[in-house]
C-alpha cells in the first residue's frame, strides 16, 4: 500500500488535492436543492454531501461550501425557510452536473440546464419534475463549521413525493429500478446495481 | 406520484419508517470506523453517514447516533482522539454489516466477524487489513445535534493508505476497480459501476 502523509497532502496540486480527498468518502447520491428567493427567482444547484440524522423526526443534513464560493441556495434558504431534494436519475444526471456552474445571482438554473421546475402542495420551493424521488424540507438550524467557513444545514422533511412503484414492502425504495446515480468526488457519476439486502445484524 | 405528508410519516410503523426515510438520502459508500478504548480494546463499526467536509485542511464529518443507541466508537474516540475509516469491498461487505450488532463493552467485532485488524505508522485505533483504502482522523470537533441527540463528528484526516493501482492521475481513486460498494438504507449493498467523468461545469 503507499502512504500519504499531511505533509504529502500539503505538497498537492490544489485540484489533485480536491480530487483525492473527495474521493476517500466513497459513492454518494447527490441531489438537486431547489430554492427560491423573496422576489421569486428559483435556484437550483447540486449538493453531494447529504447525511441521514434520524427517521423520527425525519432529519436531514447537507454541507453547503463557504459563502463565497456558493451563495445563493444558502442565503435562499434562510430567506425563506424551505426547500427542495431530487434524486438524480442516470436520464438527467449531465444538467444536474451542469447545475455546478457558477451562474450569475438572478439566472435560474432550470432555464440553463432544460431541467424542468414544478411547484406541488403550498412549498414555494421548485422541484424537479424529472426526479422520480424528491422531497421538501423546512430549514432548522445552520450550523457554521469553524475550521474551512463551511455550514451544516439542517432540515426536517415535510412532504414526499415518488413514483409509486419504486416503494417496496418494507418502506425502502427500489432506487435502482429509478436509475438513480451515485456520483464520486466531484465530476463522476456512476450507475448502481440491484443489491442483496441483508437481515438486522445480530450478535 | 405519490404523496407522503407528516401525518403519512407520523402513522408509519416505526421500522417502516426508518427504511423509508433512510432510503431518502440514496445511495453512500459506508465505512468501517476503527477505535481503541483506553484499555487498548478494539472497536469496528459501521457507518453509512459520512460527509467531506472540505480538502484543504482535508475534513470529514459522520453522524454517529445517541449514546444509548451507539455508545462505543463515539466513547473511544473523545478518549483518544483518533479513529480509523476503511472503505468496504463487496469481498467483506457481509462482515462489515456484522459489525452493526449490538455486542457488548469489550467484545471486539474484529473477533467477532474474522476482519482482521491492522496497526499502520503510530495510530493507535486499528485499521482493517482488508480495506483497500484506508485512512486515519483526528477527533476535531463534536457537535451534538440537538433535536434527536445524535453527533456531528468532524475529524482532520491524518494518514492515507491505498493500493497504488487504485489512483488516477487527476488524483481521484477507481473505486469501482477495487469493488467498493454503496450501501441504501440501513441494509441493502450495491455494487458500482465504471462511471463518466464530466468536465468542469461552467456557464
Amino acid at each position: 500500500m503507499v502512504h500519504f502523509s499531511l505533509d504529502n497532502l500539503d505538497k498537492m496540486e490544489r485540484f489533485y488535492r480536491a480530487n483525492f480527498i473527495n474521493a476517500l468518502t466513497g459513492f454518494k447520491s447527490p441531489v438537486l436543492t431547489g430554492t427560491v428567493n423573496t422576489q421569486g427567482i428559483e435556484n437550483l444547484a447540486i449538493f453531494n454531501n447529504i447525511v441521514h440524522l434520524g427517521s423520527n423526526p425525519a432529519l436531514i443534513g447537507f454541507v453547503n461550501r463557504p459563502r463565497e464560493a456558493a451563495p445563493h441556495t444558502l442565503a435562499n434558504i434562510e430567506a425563506t425557510g424551505v426547500y427542495t431534494m431530487n434524486l438524480v436519475a442516470n436520464s438527467f444526471f449531465r444538467q444536474a452536473h451542469q447545475t455546478s456552474a457558477k451562474y450569475p445571482e438572478g439566472v435560474s438554473e432550470f432555464e440553463q440546464t432544460g431541467l424542468h421546475s414544478e411547484k406541488r402542495g403550498n412549498c414555494p420551493a421548485p422541484f424537479v419534475a424529472e426526479s422520480p424521488v424528491k422531497f421538501a424540507l423546512e430549514l432548522k438550524e445552520v450550523i457554521p463549521i469553524r475550521f474551512n467557513n463551511t455550514y451544516f444545514v439542517i432540515g426536517a422533511v415535510t412532504d414526499i413525493y415518488l413514483e409509486p412503484t419504486l416503494l417496496l414492502s418494507d418502506g425502502c425504495l427500489d432506487l435502482p429500478k429509478a436509475e438513480i446515480i451515485a456520483s464520486l468526488g466531484i465530476n463522476s457519476y456512476h450507475t448502481v446495481g440491484e443489491g442483496t439486502k441483508l437481515a438486522y445484524a445480530k450478535p
